[in-house]
């Protein structure tokens, strides 16, 4: 009778991932060459170990002692944020801690998926936001852009370590951005289905 | 007497570069590491062979047979394009012909730094620009996203081949699209002045 409250219980609301391994052999340029965008994938799972160091390269934190990242970000405002999506839920990175801290426990991949239905269960979903308040005192945002860095390193990290995956733009924005908790200000800019290729 | 057209027909208007030789051996996890933005640039000029490489990874063709890029670009429309300013002129990158075609004989170095005058003579500035009219028909459009994928292999390649760079996004804006000949349409979005650390 107290299921409810049991599953809350047993459902981590953090994630220590381990450290990322950076020992991926394959060179920049190789990565380069084979980068392409896949839309199919096998069941297989994706390791904790593999994920750290996949969002260690998307937009974790290269230079500790500056508080610096493997992207740049318009006058360094650090404005993209990720989330993770899976089947038990979906999670903030925090790359300065290198943890997952749930937002949900509800699946959001087929959300999205938008039409692309055939990959709601790939095995996570990388989701890029940007708080456009960041910018508000610019005559311009860079959300987009910022989003870009960190989408492109997710493409070429995803080669690296034999993962697949396709950028998407196509989602119903509003309603994620009330599933992630996320005020008005931000914009879900772009999303990364993950998994190895069929 | 005929100095003007002698000077006209000694300027190429088209310079082919060599093929992209891409065997830089850093990996693309130290590549990641050893990103950071630099400002401070030697005198040391860039070889053709490096600009081709550099240029190759920023957007270059992967899959000739299918005229695909090492960027993804939103709906595969192929939005960014890369314009090189250097002392003698500015020139358009065409990714499929591995060629700089000239559009101006004027160094629009300085213009590109804006306020950063200690960079108006770096060796070269790297300016990605986008047709806005290739998302007209679409709700949202995604220049500054797919100038993001660029602008991130640029900053990589940069680390893999030993060059420095910073992207910026200050910059005179319609004064540059007027100067490399631009439609109304296009938007200027960052720039990369690259050379080798000081």
């Amino acid at each position: 009778m107290c299921t409810g409250f049991i599953s809350v219980n047993t459902m981590a609301q953090q994630i220590s991932l381990p450290a990322p391994k950076k020992d991926s052999k394959m060179t920049l340029m190789e990565s380069l060459e084979k980068r392409k965008s896949v839309r199919e994938f096998s069941d297989k799972q994706i390791s904790d170990q593999t994920m750290s160091d996949l969002l260690w390269a998307a937009c974790g934190v290269n230079r500790p002692e500056d508080k610096k990242l493997t992207v740049p970000s318009a006058m360094n405002r650090q404005d993209v944020e990720l989330f993770v999506c899976r089947q038990d839920g979906a999670f903030r990175y925090d790359a300065f801690n290198n943890t997952l801290t749930r937002v949900t426990d509800k699946d959001l991949r087929p959300m999205m998926a938008g039409r692309q239905t055939a990959t709601a269960e790939v095995p996570a979903v990388l989701v890029l936001v940007s708080d456009k308040k960041k910018f508000e005192m610019i005559d311009r945002d860079f959300c987009d852009l910022d989003a870009g860095y960190v989408s492109q390193n997710i493409c070429l990290a995803c080669t690296a370590l034999g993962l697949a995956t396709v950028p998407r733009a196509g989602m119903p924005r509003n309603e994620i951005k009330k599933a992630l908790g996320l005020t008005d200000t931000y914009d879900v800019i772009v999303n990364h289905p993950v998994g190895y290729p069929k």
